[in-house]
């Protein structure tokens, strides 16, 4: 069931309140203080153990090539597991596009309720991302073309989970433990899958901001950004405005004489690559990753941000000091995403670091399909 | 998932009440006389017409082999379909492993309650059988190998199906037309996983004769057998007797001196290949093949056979007139099952032959799993 997907999620970026420009270069952008923050958490942390289970590449076939295997990686905590004798459960997260240890961080729910449920906790990284890479685990081979990127599936990772989840009930003598799944974004496409396809081993799903139903011919294809539109539009119709208005501005500054230099001091821009339609990227998913994650309180999934994000750039696009500025209007409002911390002393649009191991996700989502 | 099975289904013979013999030669063993009756019959039938759809190799992978085509059969009879306006059901059969007229043929049930529900029928063959052979067609290059083999499996079939139907149900402008699943045997184990794994594609499954749980470490690896075994012994204690009791007395002969040639004689095997083990299996087949073909009626699934056979072979074993002859017995017995027809002059124990296009199953069967 190949059928292609419009799918547009975490870290896809698109046109609509942004007009359709420049998606070239939309990979995801991460200030170095962001990346600290995280590598020191993850050194630290004593959420999890993380462990490898020896996993099949090819779940569906029989070639002689589907018998490879790889590392697949898995992070457990059994602080409040009531154990197999009392049957208490095991919550799973299902992994999605990144190193799980960034999921296991972000899901606060599960350790909320894992002392009332008495659950051992279980989050399973998804095949070809974080550490879990076939091929021997060599990222250059695994990434290298469609003959080893091709087992980078859905329906493959799927198949990992409840071939992992049941192997680790057996090990743990926890057969009869009830399963029940829970992901965010994707990660909540595939629980929701997961219980779909496996009735059998989960007994349940929780799926959070998963669009499930997103796919081509059934949602519309702006429903993604009309919610964004609607995020922005909602704090006051004049952030909408200077939003929608600045994409022509910053095309017109690109092609004057000098204009580039303007666009560069007015955003801050490090004195490398610079260019109108890698301008407009990054200020798109500035926009778009702020209103993913508009959460009301200080948060630090994709960048640190304060308290209601999306209140606080329109509060920048408003601020009276900006005048009639537009650009430097955008320039406060990137200000929030892109260097809440207030330590970036310039932006790199060339920056291609990928701290949440998040590179293959521009291969996968194009081919995510709902059967 | 690749959890080992130890299925045991149609044209899977084995060991209990029949001692642990002989297995190499069980490929399946059918009269010329059936052959013709099958052919006879396929070019006249107006049961329903065969078409072909472009199906996909591989549903779960995207490397460039996955996207190979095959031109997968299936046949439609709209004889008694109430039509999209009336959103008339549609009634599949997923096929299983043969040519997928044979099935249709002897789904009778399908046909006796279509005109009720005014519903559209549909067969689908089961990839790599009949005329559903990926790799161009051609069986030679289809069946050489695992890298060709390899795409033969369960969960394969079931996303041809799935694909299939979705197609159809488009085309025919009735997308929304409930669609029931039906199947016997393996192809009854396909429809309760089509109807697990596909629940928005069908509403309903009916599995016949399908041992959805007969896989190691759910279900005794003995439970077929002994259920054939029940089968005579309900007929008769002594039935049971003498069938037991036979092949210690088959491989006693079939190593004296001469010994072969009485056992040709006794059971009029041809003058071509002979040998104890041969001949054991070939019995092993007619009782294994009877008992699943125990109809109250006469019939023609596997070869021609009277009403109630396994008690027409009891009785040819306690015909007064063989004596003590367990040869003579035994032979009355075998003749239910290959010359019910009476035209055969004497029984081929190299025949190869495979008139319902079965070849495959030695291969598929031990690699089904249950996931």
């Amino acid at each position: 069931m190949r059928i292609k997907a419009n799918l547009i999620l975490l870290f896809w970026v698109f046109s609509c309140l942004f007009s359709s420009l420049g998606f070239a270069k939309l990979a995801s952008r991460f200030p170095s203080s962001a990346i600290r923050a995280e590598l020191g958490r993850k050194q630290s942390n004593k959420l999890y153990k993380a462990k490898y289970f020896t996993q099949i590449l090819d779940h569906f076939n029989f070639n002689p090539q589907s018998y490879q295997i790889f590392q697949h990686r898995y992070l457990i905590n059994d602080t409040y597991w009531g154990g197999p004798k009392k049957n208490s459960p095991i919550f799973v997260y299902t992994g999605n596009e990144g190193d799980i240890e960034w999921f296991a961080q972000n899901t606060g729910f599960m350790y909320d309720i894992a002392p009332d449920f008495q659950a051992l906790l279980v989050f399973i990284e998804h095949r070809f991302y974080g550490k879990s890479i076939p091929f021997g685990g060599d990222k250059d081979v695994a990434y290298s073309n469609a003959t080893t990127l091709g087992y980078l599936t859905s329906t493959q990772a799927l198949a990992d989970y409840a071939t992992l989840i049941i192997d680790l009930k057996k090990n743990l003598t926890a057969v009869d433990a009830p399963v029940v799944v829970f992901g965010g974004s994707y990660g909540g496409m595939l629980a929701s899958w997961f219980r779909l396809k496996y009735p059998h081993i989960a007994i349940g799903a929780l799926a959070s901001s998963a669009p499930i139903l997103n796919f081509e011919n059934i949602t519309s294809p702006y429903s993604f950004t009309n919610i964004i539109t609607h995020d922005f539009r909602g704090e006051s119709e004049n952030c909408y405005k200077v939003i929608k208005g600045c994409w022509e501005k910053i095309e017109k500054t690109g092609k004057r004489s000098g204009g580039l230099e303007l666009l560069r001091k007015s955003f801050g821009i490090c004195k490398n690559y610079i260019d109108a339609d890698a301008l407009e990227g990054w200020l798109q998913t500035a926009f778009a990753y702020t209103a993913m994650t508009d959460y009301p309180t200080p948060s630090n999934f994709l960048n640190p941000l304060p308290a209601y994000p999306v209140k606080q750039m329109c509060k920048a696009i408003e601020d009276p000091k900006t005048g009639n500025d537009t650009f430097a209007k955008l320039y406060g409002a990137a200000n929030i995403y892109y260097n809440y911390s207030g330590t970036a002393t310039c932006f790199n649009l060339d920056d291609s670091s990928d701290p949440h191991g998040l590179d293959m996700w521009g291969w996968q989502a194009p081919t995510l399909n709902h059967e």
